[in-house]
């Protein structure tokens, strides 16, 4: 079973996911690439997964069969598990509780080979819906307050498996990403009494050295204080603060931006590792006026020092004006 | 000149050091190893970088000769530079100052083979003395409020020279890492009226299953919820709430400490990389009964997803209860 621990001093909560029998050194072993061979992920293969959860494009045929367009699996190494209760527990000064929460991965095309970056938008789309429709069904269980949606391309940012997938995290707790953002734009609100994306995106458009890219319902900026190079967020101009409550036709849009900022990135730095998180408020929190959900894209690059990841402090080496400009300047 | 910038929503600051003429693809370059070659941290080399600022053993000779036993120099490519105001700036609701600071490196041996870890430990006093002696001179300057000092090793951690070598960063600026942990550690201190790090301390001594190693002055624990396999901290048994307080053989006790924690540490995984940080109370703050000086060891493995550093959500994949049996079971 593995447990969630948090910090006592900084109230950080981490997950414990024991993978049994691991010796130290096992934990040495940098590989420089993506594991190749054979693919779990590809048609043919689904009996090698856990039942799929979610399929999208499938005709007909039994359940775990090829003939999909996308498929949602539970992890077969999950970080957390979907059975059981909470079992909340003291240990002195310390809290633990069992790790209870659901861990998926969204198969997000059949192709082995597929870029996520250069499918056809309307592909692209059918990895929102599902990031949509898994998480309206995890926020039923009242055990989870919060599911991350996120993506890990390439090896340098975490990505084990080759073919093109993203994951879900449901948690039974808040992880401090959130709680910073939401702390923070509630503080701004307090004061002002406007959402503080709302005036980052007005700000953004009338300065317009920032503003990589957008259309009718979003914009892709590079934000004022990024954390590393061609670090991008994508933000709806129309106020919400749930990712969920949006419709088709707004994720149509998504789909839409999503592309073209990942072909842009591409087109600059050709297979930039990154990952791209999914900001959205908490479960069932009902909708919040200072909060504003979107994705933050943060390219892995090496000019990242270990030391940043310690103590909350970026050293970026060029600043996002000329990023934009780079973005902006690509031919596409 | 570098600047500073802060994330409107979540008040972190950013440094931007421009790297001039930089490409995008510049950034994609990922190297296995650390640089060999020319080395301008060797004896004989002095003069290929700035002067020093402070050096020890040397017993004759002019400044930037050899024969020293440790240096410390200003980085040859700093991140923030030492002349000119803070001149802080508005740009709508975004906050931005000039890049004011220093950036050094403490060229721990003149040996270009030496390792850290296995300096006889009066060797390694000096990095310790130098950390002292430098924060001390950095706090007299009004403008910093901060000063980071850490090691990188290994080119995963982020080192980008072979040379053992560690740095200090001051700054006119708290980073994150330090307002959350006076944060977390004042609100304890509010509730319980007692240092929370003391309360740590005394319970690991008592339940004996983190406790690494020990000595008179300082305890090494592997902490309750790390982000990573084999983190380690280093606190002192006597609360103080800075490291400069420390005297000679308090400083003494901790160098035998970090080198029984470090062969420890290469004993359970050879050469692993590892970034560690000195926490300590901001510059000219007086004595914090609340807060605890100690040193985080971080090493930086394969296991840590890239997502993480976004979420500040972090998987382990091994309790502190077990990397600790690792680490004490070792034979030394």
């Amino acid at each position: 079973m593995p447990e969630l621990r948090k910090d006592p001093i900084l109230g950080r909560w981490i997950i414990i996911a024991e993978e049994r029998g691991k010796r130290p050194t096992d934990f040495l072993v940098e590989e420089s690439k993506v594991k190749g061979g054979f693919c779990p992920l590809c048609p043919g293969n689904e009996k090698t997964t856990p039942d799929e959860v979610l399929v999208y494009g499938r005709q007909w045929g039994d359940p775990n069969s090829s003939g999909w367009k996308l498929r949602v699996v539970p992890n077969k190494y999950p970080a957390l598990i979907i059975e059981g209760n909470l079992d909340k527990q003291g240990e002195g000064l310390y809290d633990r509780m069992n790790g209870i929460g659901a861990h998926e991965v969204i198969i997000e095309t059949p192709n082995h080979d597929d870029r996520f970056t250069y499918l056809p938008p309307q592909d692209m789309l059918l990895t929102f819906l599902a990031f949509r429709d898994r998480i309206l069904d995890l926020a039923k269980d009242s055990r989870f307050n919060y599911v991350v949606a996120f993506k890990n391309y390439g090896k340098a940012a975490g990505a084990s498996l080759e073919h093109s997938h993203s994951q879900l995290v449901a948690l039974p707790i808040l992880p401090r990403m959130v709680t910073a953002e939401l702390e923070g734009s509630l503080s701004y609100y307090k004061y002002k009494d406007r959402c503080i994306f709302c005036d980052i995106i007005r700000q953004e458009m009338q300065q317009n050295i920032r503003l990589v890219c957008e259309n009718d319902h979003f914009v892709t900026l590079t934000p004022f204080a990024p954390r590393s190079p061609f670090e991008m967020w994508i933000l709806p101009k129309r106020h919400h603060s749930s990712f969920v409550a949006q419709d088709d036709r707004s994720l149509i849009a998504l789909a839409e931006i999503f592309s073209e900022t990942l072909r842009r990135l591409d087109a600059c730095i050709p297979h930039a590792p990154y990952n791209f998180v999914l900001h959205t408020q908490p479960l069932r929190s009902g909708s919040l006026d200072y909060y504003h959900w979107h994705f933050e894209i943060v390219p892995k690059l090496t000019s990242i020092a270990g030391f940043e990841w310690g103590t909350g402090f970026y050293i970026n080496p060029m600043p996002p004006e000329d990023t934009c400009r780079f973005l902006r300047e690509v031919t596409l």
